[in-house]
Formats: C-alpha cells, structure tokens, sequence
C-alpha cells in the first residue's frame, strides 16, 4: 500500500520519495531509477554543463516516467534551465541562491519549480517566487547546507505550516523508511533522500567514495567550509558542507596547491566524501528501483508498530 | 486511544511524554502536572541543591503518580542521588557526564535509571551502566548538549538499534504533536519535551522569559557556551547552550563584571532563554496537565493523517 500526498498527486508518481539532485553523482541512470521505482528522479546537473547533459539526460528522458533536473542557483543562467525545458524537463529543481529569476522561464514551459530552502526566509521568498514544491532542508544533510541552517524535525512542519497547500519535501537525516515516516508525520508531504542514493549500483560515484559511505558514521560526520577553498571550488562562503573526515579537516590546511599534489598522488579521496548524518544507516549497495520500494515498505512498517491497524 | 510503548510499560504511565527535568524551572508544581497528565515528571534538581528539594519535592511526591528527579551528572556526587532515593524517587535521571558511579545506589534502592546521551559513545557507556532508559538528545534541544553533538532525526534510529530492548527517548526539537509521532515513528518509546513545558502556567519561569519563548524563532535560536562564560557558570566547556538571541551574543562579551552589573540594572533578562529549536511551534501558554494530552491527541491525528484507519 503506498502513501497518497500532495507531492503524488501533484507529480502522478506512486511514492512520496525524490531523489536528491546531487551534481554528477546523480546522473541519468540513477535518476531513471528511482523514477522507474516510483519515485521523481532528479538529475545532478550542478552548473548546467551541456556536455554533461548530453551524456546523462536521454536515458532519463527515455524512462517513460515523471522525471526532473536540478541546479545549483547561484551556478547558473536562464539558458541553462531553458535547456532542459526544451530538452523535455517538466520539473525543475533549484536549491541554493534567488529562484526568482528563473520561474518566468519555468512557467511559461508548464513545467514544476521545487525550491530547496534552509530557512524560514528562504522559504517565503520561495513561495513568493512561486513555487509548486519547497524542499526543507535540515543541516544533517550531506553535501552543502545553509552556513547557520536548521535542523529537520523541528523546520519541517514549520515550513509546513507556512507553506499551506504547497507540498513540502523534508531533506537532511533521512536515509531509511523510519525517517520516510517520520516526516510524513510531521506533515511532509515526502523525503528527498541523497546520502542513501550515493550507495546504490547506479550513482556516479568512484568507489572508493561508496566504501566510505558505507563505512562513515554519523558522529564522524563535519560541516565545514574548508574542503571548498582548498580544493578550489566555486561554492560562496555562505554554504558549508557535511562530509566525512577527512585529513585537510584534521590538518585545518587550506594549501590549495598541496590539495592538487595530494589528488594526483591519490592521497586523498577524488572528492569531499559528502554524506549526511543518515549515514550510519546506510550499510547496503541496492540498486535504486528497488530501494525506492523498500523505503516505502519500511516506512509502512514502521507506522503500523507505531499505530496497529484494528 | 494512547499509545502503549516500552516506556510507558515500564513506568507504568498513560503517555509516551516525559518533562525534561530542566534545573530550576521544572519544580514540583510542573512536574506534578505532567504526572498527573498521564506523563512522568522528573524533577529538574540540576546540582541536587537540599533547600531547593525541601522546597519542591513534597508536591510531587504527594502527586499519587509515577515521577522522578533529574541531575546534571558533572554536579553531583553520590550523596544528592541517595538523598532524593531516601525521599521515595523511584527514578532518577542523569543528564551530561558519566552515570557508572551512580548506578549502584539506584539500583540498590530498587529504582529506574535513565541516561540521557548526545553520541553513540555516550550511548554504549549508558548501556554498560545499566540504564534502563536512554534518552536521545539532539541539538536542536534548548539548554545544554553535547558540544559537537547530533540531530534528533537521524540520532534516534541509531541509539533505537544500539538499545535493543532498553527503550529510548527522544529530545531535541519536539514541541508538538508531530513531533512526538515522528519519533514514535523513529522507533523511539516516546518524547522527553523541556522548552514546550517551560511555557506552561506551572514553570518557575519569570514571566519576561515566558513571553520570550511566546515570541521567538527557531532562526534565532543559538548554540553558544558564550553566556555561560560571562555568567560564570560552573557548566565545563564540553557542552553548549541553545539559547535565543541575547545582547551578550550580539556584542561577543564576556566581560562577567559588566554582565553582573546589566543582570543588577535589568538591562539583559535574568537568565538566559534558554530555547530549542521547535520555539516557532510553542504559542501558548497551557496547563501542563491538559498539554500531555493535548500532546497525544495531535500526535494520533497527525499518524491517522498519513495512515488512515480503514
């Protein structure tokens, strides 16, 4: 028995579960996946390559399934979210910067706007910007988040309450059916899951990275904006990012040429091990379509223990 | 219809709520409320201070329920867990720094021990010390927790599967109804609540503290030791405090003469607000009594709106 929500209803899709646009790791054979699972499949587009694009859309476009495309805002122009409107995208996630000046474009295609937020000022400004979806983000999440930010259960049903009939995603410390069902009693309306697609057969990881995923420990997770300026990257200082340790976190060393020297000697991983505080419950290597359906299942488990059904 | 748990057997209590027993303002008035309201009151003994005791334990002891005392586990020694043992406690609550020392006179008296942990080390030491209740805090608690510390969301599945059959509580960001069925849904056995009952009619609370917590943001909230330093508090640098926004945060100053000198000219509140994240959730200002109830009612609608009863 699946869940009926806002989000379902709205996108025609079986399960309250989307997958996280994580850049590069979701590509279109994971967000094929979990679409073809049930759940909205997301593309990791980041930045919006068009080289990349090119490379990841058509599979997901081929899936015959409700499917999206997800950006980071502040790393990209109209053009990139004309792209893959003209490309077939009828959803369009934004996370991470001023949706405003792309929700014309989104619109005028008839295409879904999600807007990931981190607060509760994101989040009006979200709705002002017209939103059909926010996605509220807690710090526990992998990867980067809001520099101060709020935590899940406490900013989901308050976005929930400010949101109205706008469907709300929770995001950030969900990574198995208890959290899926936690959030939907808190008024979610899904889950946005990213840690736990990074530990599938069809993520784009290296696997030294899936290892690490499987291994890590929520208490060994750390938000930090460290590994962005060594490693050179475009991130604003305004984010910082969960990973797992790592040894320019323990070091405190920002040596950006160091940082490349270590690369190329494979002294480090390839990239920061983003990953949530979900972590410790991640210890298998699923192939996304089905864990989309065990999340589900686990979730219903879940609720019956809490509520029997006479 | 109440929900049966692990907890609420052993205690033998109608609810899945227990009061966090925050040092000061959870006296025995508040406490006795929230045994009386089907929950347990734990008394919020802090430094387990025998004028303080003498002053509130009587109301709660007369209270005819289940209910208990919680210590600050840095700031007492043996002899403060015997005294209110003495007094008939049949459950006493450690919170912040290690319970083995005290474990043995609990037991011998024949009564409950419940640790309250904010990481899994601190989960396992609990378990070898014989709790018979963790509770689960996360960050988004108000007061003090565990300075690096974790989020409620993705903590409590984890200490749920370490505990085995020693049922868990969860704390940290729980301020209504849905926050109490997630974590039912977590797998918790119920909720230990402190900022939503300090907004009771029953809290030793100045009233300028009660319309903070009326007024304030989860966004403003704040995990800081700063006040504790300006304050000279005794608490040790491991912990943090939530708090809401206070002049001493905004300015940075630690300056303890000038901060006794504003407490004395009433320029700065007597105390700090302590606040958790779910303050947005708290806008009244209730019996505790009637509040324990109200508690489980929104929690059941909020499970039967996800997994409706056919």
């Amino acid at each position: 028995m699946g869940f009926s929500t806002g989000f379902t209803r709205m996108f025609g899709v079986r399960h309250p579960i989307a997958l996280a646009p994580m850049g590069g790791s979701a590509g279109g054979a994971l967000a094929a996946a979990v679409s073809q699972g049930g759940g909205l499949g997301l593309l990791g587009s980041g930045d919006g390559d068009p080289a990349w694009l090119d490379r990841e859309l058509p599979a997901l476009a081929a899936c015959g399934k409700p499917w999206g495309v997800g950006f980071l805002t502040w790393a990209i122009d109209v053009a990139a979210v004309q792209r893959v409107l003209d490309r077939g995208a009828r959803t369009v996630m934004l996370s991470f910067g001023d949706p405003a000046p792309f929700a014309a474009a989104i619109k005028a295609a008839g295409a879904r706007l999600i807007v990931q937020v981190g607060d509760l000022g994101e989040a009006k400004r979200a709705l002002d910007a017209g939103a059909d979806v926010l996605v509220a983000q807690g710090t526990e999440a992998g990867g980067h988040g809001a520099r101060k930010g709020r935590s899940t259960l406490p900013f989901v049903p308050v976005v929930v309450d400010l949101a109205g009939d706008v469907p709300v995603l929770a995001a950030g410390g969900i990574a198995d059916g208890r959290g899926l069902a936690a959030v939907l009693a808190l008024g979610a309306s899904g889950a946005l899951l990213g840690t736990r697609f990074q530990a599938t057969t069809e993520a784009l990881v290296d696997p030294v990275i899936t290892a690490a995923i499987l291994a890590g420990r929520g208490d060994d997770t750390v938000r930090s904006r460290l590994l962005d300026v060594a490693r050179r990257s475009a991130w604003p200082d305004r984010y910082l990012a969960r990973t797992l340790g790592h040894p320019y976190l323990e070091s405190g060393s920002t040596d950006q040429v160091q940082y490349q020297r270590d690369l190329t000697n494979g002294v480090i991983p390839p990239v920061p091990v983003w990953a949530g505080e979900g972590v410790d419950l991640i210890d298998s290597l699923p192939g996304a379509e089905n864990l989309v359906g065990d999340l589900v299942a686990e979730a219903r488990a879940a609720l019956d223990r809490v509520s029997p059904h006479q």
